[in-house]
């Protein structure tokens, strides 16, 4: 077992890669949530100008990457690297929004997960010496979503109450080997965790046991406890998945209320938004975290945070032939300061 | 840019990391084929004593996965990270053959690149110290691939003549920081290239300039002539992208002929298997690399390979949305010996 690895799943990274820019781009019941005012780019309508839901996620796409390489000051050109991915068939809005860049390319599947997984790759070949800038890119469309997942919103259709709505948005992230921070200290990469959930319109039952077992093994491998961190997000569980993490800690022993958190509850209103369970889809955590969190970072309101994608990855096709639910869950420990490595 | 870049696609290692094992699994129309007595599995039927197309994906990768465990000696258990990803909507396959396994996972979309995408991935974490085993999984299968991209087997379509088949397969490479070899010793990764091909019965078409703009890439980075390598593969551009790629580099001069070939046009025999262009799908090339290429190596009748994964990053959607075909390209140069690194 290598120095670089405590345990099983967790990297601790002795020269930490720097947050070096990241950007947002949302739809219009995002830009109507209570993190609104946060977003980099919020549109007026959720076509993005575009003549399908598709292009305007591929749209959106670009928009939080030009985002996140402004504030980061560099040009797509200096970019080593870009690990993107999507929910739709096959990635197409990543593909499609990347043909428009000149970038060596890494596709990842890792359904909501994927900025976590992004991060995490990204901040290895930085601190490996194989890069310079990486950037972590992905996205998800609720209209696209919809009629790939579920069934076309022009049949409208009525969720059960457990359903989760998946986010129209975007978000980037610039990792450099240099920079003022904030800096990703720690990598915990999940396995697949499946304890059975069949219920496609419960997502968050079925991605908790993921996110709980990654939660377990940072705690375990790092020897942190959980009041280490000011924040600790899953992201996207929702109201009901969040509960059941607080719950499967509890019986630990572990309160871990006051201190966690989940992005899809975050990203909505859920008393007046009509969401159900929260918001879902890739582009939930990934613009909780580049549009909010990681601007509460710069101000100093939170200075270590515990950032943890958790995704379900089965397909319609999964559901149909009466499979069950595998969840996985990615987390990235984010420190203000290099000093605060322990 | 650090010393490990050469240029900006390509990474050489200094300590180049071993392939350890590998395994494959393949259905009826593979074993028929010329490649037919070197795979570790081949199925009387391509149901793999499954229920649905999709589980026999899984099943295949799973038999795939446990070839190259046991050709390295070592229990899943041991592995730190699986790299994995196929063609399913969702990467399915993967993600149900990965439940099985008690591996940290990185979910991989790259098309008929993923092999080479994983192995790229696999190998920087090994050199960079995260990682004393990683494996390389894809799969593909023609019956489920059939239905998601085109239509099911049931309606008897007919394929247009430059159309590629699907193959049925599993490749599993496990790479590991020591070992007598072979050895990975450079890593390009492609950028998304989209000349505006549109028919999605002419893949050949789309990801040969792909294949090209890599390969052009790797030679120019490296300081390597063609003829450094016994074998130059790519995979999969079938008949017809073979003799664009071959076309392409006589117009700058170089005559790749003799020592270049591809995976789709290696696995099936397209005179007398009525394939068409001939193989494709992320199976194609990981069963002709882990069945027939590494025990060339092996049997030191190939001493320095490039291998170039080529994927299609595109989907039903975009195609009838009126896109063109994107396509990718990642090539991975391995060598019967480490000191055969320049």
């Amino acid at each position: 077992m290598d120095t670089k690895k405590l345990g099983r799943q967790t990297v601790r990274f002795a020269d930490p890669p720097a947050i070096a820019g990241f950007g947002s781009a949302v739809g219009t019941k995002e830009r109507q949530g209570p993190l609104g005012p946060c977003f980099d780019y919020a549109s007026q309508d959720d076509t993005f100008a575009q003549m399908s839901w598709e292009k305007a996620e591929t749209a959106m796409q670009k928009q939080a990457l030009a985002f996140a390489l402004e504030r980061a000051g560099i040009r797509a050109e200096q970019l080593d690297y870009v690990f993107a991915g999507d929910l739709l068939n096959q990635c197409i809005a990543t593909s499609y929004s990347l043909r428009a860049q000149n970038v060596p390319f890494f596709g990842l599947y890792g359904a909501c997960s994927t900025m976590a997984e992004g991060l995490s790759l990204g901040a290895m070949l930085v601190e490996g010496g194989f890069a310079s800038y990486v950037a972590a890119l992905t996205s998800s469309h609720f209209c696209a979503a919809e009629r790939q997942y579920r069934t076309p919103l022009e049949y409208g259709c009525q969720k059960s109450p457990t359903a989760q709505w998946t986010a129209t948005g975007s978000g980037a992230v610039v990792l450099s080997r240099r920079g003022k921070g904030p800096f990703l200290t720690h990598v915990t990469t999940g396995k697949v965790v499946d304890k059975g959930i069949r219920d496609t319109s419960n997502m968050g039952a079925a991605m908790a046991p993921a996110a709980y077992a990654t939660l377990r093994a940072h705690f375990q491998e790092t020897g942190r406890d959980p009041s280490f961190y000011d924040l600790i997000v899953t992201g996207d569980l929702g109201s009901l998945g969040k509960e059941i993490v607080l719950d499967f800690f509890r019986r630990d022993g572990v309160d871990l209320s006051g201190r966690y958190n989940d992005c899809g509850v975050m990203l909505f209103d859920l008393e007046k938004q009509d969401v159900h369970a929260g918001g879902s889809g890739c582009g939930c955590s990934a613009v909780v975290l580049t549009g909010h969190l990681l601007g509460e970072m710069a101000r100093g309101t939170c200075r270590n945070l515990l950032f943890c994608g958790t995704g379900a990855l089965h397909s319609p096709t999964s559901a149909m032939q009466g499979e069950s639910i595998p969840g996985i869950c990615h987390a990235v420990a984010i420190a203000a300061e290099k000093g605060a490595v322990s």
